[in-house]
Parts: C-alpha cells; structure tokens; sequence
C-alpha cells in the first residue's frame, strides 16, 4: 500500500476496479451513480487518446484505465482543489504514466490541446441551467453542479473541436435537457449514435442519460435497452451490479 | 346495427371503444399498435379542433373522438382510396358531424385549411427515409410506410404553420430518428415536452417513440416512464390493457 497524507475533510474511497482508489473531499463534490455509469458507456480501444472535461477529482479517466485498453487519458479540471485531488489520487494508484491532470478551463480546452487532438472525449458536466446566479454558499458544489463556469453550448463546442474525425464523444446529463442536447450536438457535427435512458426503476421516469455520438457521423441513432437501476427498493439490478464491478 | 356494403378485400375490425368499427383493406396498410397508442397518448380538450396528418383509414381521429373530447376532429390523406375507406368508417360510426376527412396533400396542409387553425395535430407520418425509389410493388403500402410523398421536414413544417400558438402536438415515430426528429421540431418551433419510449420488452431496444410538443413552448422535456408493451411473450402488460381498453 502506498503511503498516502489526506488533506482536512478528505477521505480515501476503493473503486472496486484493479484495487484502484480515489480521494474525495466530504465537503465538496463527490462523484456519483452518473460517472460511473459514463466510466462503463464509454469506450476506448488500444493505442487510443481520451480527454475527460471537468473531470473533478479524476473519477472517469481513472475508472476507464482500468475498464478499457485506451493508450492515455487526460483529464480537464478548473478547480485547483479538485485537480490536485485528481492528481493525488493519480499517484495513489501508480498511473501517473497513463493519465495526465489538467488544471484549466473547458471553454479553453481546444486551445490548451490543439484541434483534432483526441480520439475519444468523455464528459459529465454540471447538469443545472445557471438562470439564478451563484446562489450556493458552497462554491464548489455549485460549480460541479451548475453553469456557472461553463454551459452546455461551451462543453459541446470544445468537445466537436478536441476530437478527430470520426472521434467518439461520450456524455451523461439529465433526459430534461435533451432536445437542447441533440440540437446543439448536431449543430456541432457530434452526431448523436447511441442513447440509453436510466431509469430508477422500471415504473418511474428516467433520471439520467447517456449519450454517444460520432464527430462527423450519420444521422441514425440507436435507442438502448432501458438500463433500470434498482428491481426493488435498496436491491440494484443485475445489470448495475456488472457496471459497477461487484 | 348500420347497414355497410364491404369492397372487395375490404373487413370491418370492432375498436373496442365505444362501440365503435373501422374499415380496412387487408391488401393496403393496415393501422398497427403505432396508431392506438398515439390515439392514447395526444390529448384534446373540450372545444378544442384536431386534425390528424396522413390518416389513412382514419383511426387516429375515430379513437380519439372517442376517448377525447374534442369538438372536432379533420383527417388528412393523400390516397383516394384510404380517404374514401375513412369516410366510410365515420359514417359507419354516425360520426359526420364531428370527423372531417379531407383529401389532400399534406404538403399543401397549411394552404388548405389556413395558418394557426387547429389546437392539435396529431401525425403517425411514414417512418422510413426513402433514398432507395419507390421500390415496392404494393405502391399504397409503400406511401404509408416510407416518405414517398412527404418527408419528415414536409410534417413538421405544416404541423407548425397549422398550429395555434402554444397549440399541440403528437407524433408516433422510430426512434433511430430521434436526433433529427427532434432538431426539426426545435427548428420549426414545435418545442418537444414530453416523451415516451415503447420498449417491446423490459430488455430491448425501443420500436417506438412517443413525442409531444409546444408550439412556441420553452425549452424543457420530460422523459416518461417507459411503456412496455409485454410482460412476457404474447401477454401484454396492464398499461397496454389500459390504452387498448379492454
């Protein structure tokens, strides 16, 4: 084990994927069912370069070294907690040769990187319309949360840049903003490719989506099998249980 | 019982809703649970004028005299013979005084009838892109299924012009065109609201997509619970049993 120095209010979480751990902060944002879902949709093959934008304490790129074969991954964080975090727990887990974090902003991530830079972009960016201001007495949180610091438009305009053509692009949001999402993927030649809704249960509407699409692509789309996330209260489904590793 | 003298190839089918038949020519399209579930999912509200675009034999206007309370509905078609069949099937029904149906072009909707002229439109439009000619040998099936005459753009830039401000709309559809379903209703100012996927079972891929929309409305939709259609093969589950009515 890796001698490791926890900051206040930090704690060390197993992944439950190649004894990997990740260091979270209580106080802040932590991740959630979305980025691990996004972590098991995502796909990278051998030899290819991935790009996570507001990667937070680096949960995606470090879940999908372990899931997929992708040659490199680099994840984009504004917050300099967050991306020290991510880099801490980077170490932690000895992949210090796999994954880069990134401290700077998405709305700048073409330019940090250059254009057509990467095969593949993952993203589970603050999900709230900022129609209200920074309202939130915590900082943090509400820049994880909501676009304060950058919108939907910015993250999809940045992510059509990074990725070469026929790049993959990968996103979880919520299922309320998905006429927004598909419009401005298309407008933005990310052609939407896969979706699949999550729904809490099989008799409740869906909570989260993931979204595919292919920079330059078709428009066809393939709507997915409904991933439900619990049979019963408090009992996941099988399928859960898989993405999650157990 | 009314008196009804049936064409050749022509049957009668009961509706199971207020006593209530249709005519349909086994050699022509035939409705399928496409149209029943829209007829479940649009919504017409006393005073309220419908009109319903591509009606073939009219069942999406007959089902929803039924379970509405719309004070008139219009069928729109194309074919001569499925509009003849539709007026038939409303007489049949003693239903003159509340279905129109009108042969035309759904092209040349809004010149027909007049711009801001309906509070709903409902459309079960063809499903299939036509790149490939008019290929089949049964030309009449062939209108109904692929867009031969009219294209998903034709649909929704009328069903737009059609509509009153704020007015609604309801389209059954596939869902691999989801993506460009719904950028051409944003596009034409029919703000997609709600939205329902019909998965044929718990663990596939949906067939069916339910939309609804606002003209003019804000952006925001709401993803339904799912409707699955069988509970195991060949038993439909109790929503099915509800919308069909039995």
């Amino acid at each position: 084990m890796t001698q490791i120095n926890l900051k206040e209010n930090e704690r060390l979480d197993e992944l439950q994927r190649n004894g990997y751990s990740i260091i979270q902060d209580t106080k802040r944002f932590c991740f959630g069912m979305d980025a691990a879902l996004l972590s098991g949709y995502a796909k990278a093959k051998p030899n290819e370069t991935v790009i996570d934008l507001g990667t937070g304490t680096g949960i995606i790129p470090i879940l999908m070294e372990a899931k997929t074969e992708a040659a490199h991954l680099t994840g984009l964080e504004i917050q300099p907690e967050s991306a020290d975090m991510a880099r801490r727990s980077v170490a932690y887990n000895h992949l210090e040769n796999k994954i880069d974090i990134v401290e700077g902003d998405i709305k700048d991530a073409s330019s940090i990187f250059g254009a057509s830079s990467f095969d593949v972009v993952t993203t589970n960016p603050p999900y709230m319309i900022n129609d209200h201001g920074l309202k939130s007495d915590n900082e943090a949180k509400a820049i994880a949360r909501g676009e304060v610091l950058c919108t939907l438009d910015d993250v999809l305009r940045e992510s059509a840049r990074l990725l070469k053509q026929n790049g993959r692009f990968y996103m979880v949001h919520r299922p309320f903003r998905l006429a927004e999402i598909m419009c401005k993927m298309v407008e933005y030649k990310l052609e939407p490719k896969t979706m699949k809704l999550v729904y809490p249960f099989v008799d409740k509407e869906p909570n989260m989506v993931l979204i595919s699409a292919v920079k330059g692509g078709k428009s066809r789309i393939t709507v997915e099998k409904p991933l439900i996330v619990y049979k019963e209260k408090g009992v996941y489904t099988d399928e859960i249980y898989e993405i999650y590793g157990y």
